[in-house]
């Protein structure tokens, strides 16, 4: 399967997350964005109406992270969170399901939960639940895809990028067939190639979160054994704030 | 330098901020809490109501992160977050500074959100600031240190446990070099054992946060090979969720 990058651009959140990111890099982000016609640029909540001013009349979107990357908030902060960066500007929300709670057989809360933050951010803003499924038994990524359907989510998203692995073509198969063909699947975490964006569509993903956006849709990925070299597989390059 | 168990117990924050924590581990958290008198529980804001329930009446307090750990929320999200935590039995709050507001030169930013949290959290209740040293250079450490302490915190704090680097003897001597005798100083990061936390001790902390707390104060850590090789130093382990 080879892909167009025309029809490869929109389907990429291109994503900057680092905490230590400052605003110059937010504002290259969203000019990259605006070059390559990515779907949205993934941000935190504290630069969403930078790169909403940014990118006011365009078709790129603002997606804030919430409940980011633990999603170990209460449900009520996490609805505030949400419903605050869609004030700000955000047309799409990515929040982190409790994985403790997932774990725990608590589907009550996270069902209420994700409903609390579909209800915060209101109609026509998709969300998409993250479910962080290195965390997961299949079990309970199942689980997890269930209950965030039934909640409203626009996406179920495999991974925050920040936790002990990323997407994997074995999960995403796993969530498109949990979700079946009408709701959303976004790998993220550990995307850095041309190769593993094309295997993570074909395995059944329509949205990409990625930090080497640019690179991909150059075709480049391959073409940088340094960056290969550190980045494959995710889980193994040792560092902490894995470059999302 | 030696210390008392007695005296070590009530400068730890027996804490568990992994995101994959359940319940049950929670409810662990706070008998052993109450059992080696530690000073609090630090925990995930989902988390507060039920260790507040069940620390309810003793001398233990719960500690709720927020904007944990990337620091990187609006304003008015962290202040929320931390008042909802507060609402729902915290009786401290370890929040993380905007680290990237804080490297471009956004003083303002950061003295007035913290400054926020202060007041949404209300008298009494101490604001420890996260300041995430491995992020930061010497300088914007001492920076954070003073708007942090200009806008009302009782403690900064070295690090999260989530980041390329935990606390240091260095940054903990740098820090209360800043804040001076009467705002408190807390080591967190890669704390495993007990000279691991004499030496902090020592370099200027008054507060401790760690999850090997009662290996810590039975003077065990250093009897666990397996434990002492996976977590010195703290930024070689290679695991994004630092069991903290």
């Amino acid at each position: 399967m080879s892909i167009d990058d025309r029809a490869l651009a929109p389907m990429i959140d291109h994503t900057l997350l680092k905490p230590e990111a400052v605003p110059a890099q937010i504002e290259r982000l969203c000019e990259e964005a605006l070059q390559h016609g990515f779907a949205a640029v993934c941000v935190n909540g504290a630069w969403v109406s930078l790169a909403a001013r940014l990118l006011s009349g365009s078709d790129v979107a603002v997606a804030a992270v919430t409940g980011f990357p633990l999603g170990a908030g209460t449900s009520t902060a996490k609805a505030f969170e949400a419903g605050d960066a869609v004030a700000g500007g955000a047309a799409e929300v990515d929040v982190v399901i409790n994985v403790g709670a997932l774990r725990a057989g608590d589907g009550s809360l996270v069902e209420a939960e994700v409903r609390a933050v579909v209800e915060a951010v209101g109609a026509g803003v998709p969300v998409k639940v993250i479910l962080e499924t290195a965390l997961l038994t299949d079990e309970e990524k199942v689980r997890g895809c269930r209950l965030a359907v039934a909640s409203g989510a626009a996406f179920v998203k495999t991974s925050t990028g920040f936790g002990p692995g990323g997407a994997t073509e074995e999960d995403v198969a796993l969530l498109r067939r949990t979700v079946g063909p009408d709701v959303g699947v976004k790998a993220a975490g550990g995307i850095r190639t041309r190769e593993q964006a094309e295997a993570m569509i074909a395995a059944g993903a329509n949205r990409l979160g990625t930090s080497t956006s640019v690179q991909i849709v150059q075709g480049a990925g391959n073409l940088a054994p340094c960056r290969v070299g550190r980045a494959r597989p995710p889980a193994a390059d040792g560092k902490p704030y894995v470059k999302e």
